[in-house]
């Protein structure tokens, strides 16, 4: 297989495919922050220092923290589409620059997408990033068919 | 790297990758179907223009828009494995039928595990296909580990 | 696109990438063992040939259930990113060695991860395996992005 550094495409694409998933990680980390400053913990081994009645009361689901957890389970749904996609589409030669425009619009969509979600922005602040987000990955996805079919 | 357009493997996984991806995709457009028609939603913001009252009626879980949210998430499960393996099974050149016919029992599998999970039909329906899908990926592992295995 | 197996890092990535994807596919059967044996199921279809009240008494939500579910989940957040920038920094051209460093590392934590979720073994178990495989994906994406960066 050749060089990474040889294909512009495939180097502007590892580029937003890294950015995107960092973005996805962080969500990780979020929500322990939320957990832990609204004191609302999944697990009996996650507050197992606390007292018997300070167990029952961290013990619990609280709205924030699922809110944070949705926008996790939404970036996984949109961003796994994206990354295998758009690795497909990057091997069938499009011009960098119609490449790049895909990639920059998509990973912007779902940057704003998770402020918009964590700030409780109102709903289209949410929504539009997440159909236009689609709409790329869609975009994409008739490149490759174009391009590839084998049935 | 080498175009994809060279490699009949590569094309075909490439085709069915997408169907599955989109199919996948199609989920949330259909938690959003089931969400407005049920009226069950997650977030204030999404029913923001509403009545206090309606609002709390509105907010509220739903067992039709969880099944629906459950069998997105058994995609992911069970449809990001299947890309994984299926992109680098492609990669180790194997006969085009052979590949051709995993590719296509998969997607099939899929897309009936769905409509079986969606129209509630009886549990061997949904059973079944997620059984004989998780075999095709676990046959491409088999292929993928027996050619390329470095420990 | 050259074969997989003239690339050793590439197969070394494939033979750790299917290692984790059939460890993460192993929690579907898992967590199917935990709705029998507990018996809480989710669906009307998953418990039909039971009487009326012994349904009641099945369809219900369980913390093992859940617990088992949620390891499930932070497979799909954490694995994901792993093969996704594990793939790409393979195309890198990176050591051998340290490319088994990484790939051994990360798929180390997370079978520990599993074990700890799992076994309910006190929280830094699950916790110090977690942001382990995390930075070991962080490490691969710096190496991505300073090979690749196309803005």
């Amino acid at each position: 297989m050749a060089d990474l550094m040889e294909n512009e495409v495939l180097r502007a694409f590892a580029t937003y495919a890294a950015i995107v998933i960092v973005k996805m990680m962080l969500m990780g980390p979020i929500t322990a922050y939320f957990r832990v400053t609204r004191g609302a913990f999944a697990h009996e081994e996650d507050v197992a220092r606390k007292s018997a009645e300070e167990k029952k009361k961290l013990l619990r689901t609280d709205p924030e923290v699922e809110r944070v957890r949705r926008c996790h389970l939404n970036d996984l749904e949109n961003i796994v589409p994206f990354v295998v996609v758009g690795l497909l589409y990057a091997l069938t030669r499009p011009e960098l620059s119609t490449a790049l425009l895909h990639f920059r619009i998509f990973a912007g969509t779902r940057i704003v997408h998770t402020i918009a979600y964590i700030l409780v922005l109102p709903h289209f602040c949410r929504g539009l990033p997440y159909i236009l987000g689609m709409l790329v990955t869609l975009s994409m996805v008739y490149r490759v068919l174009s391009t590839a079919l084998i049935l």
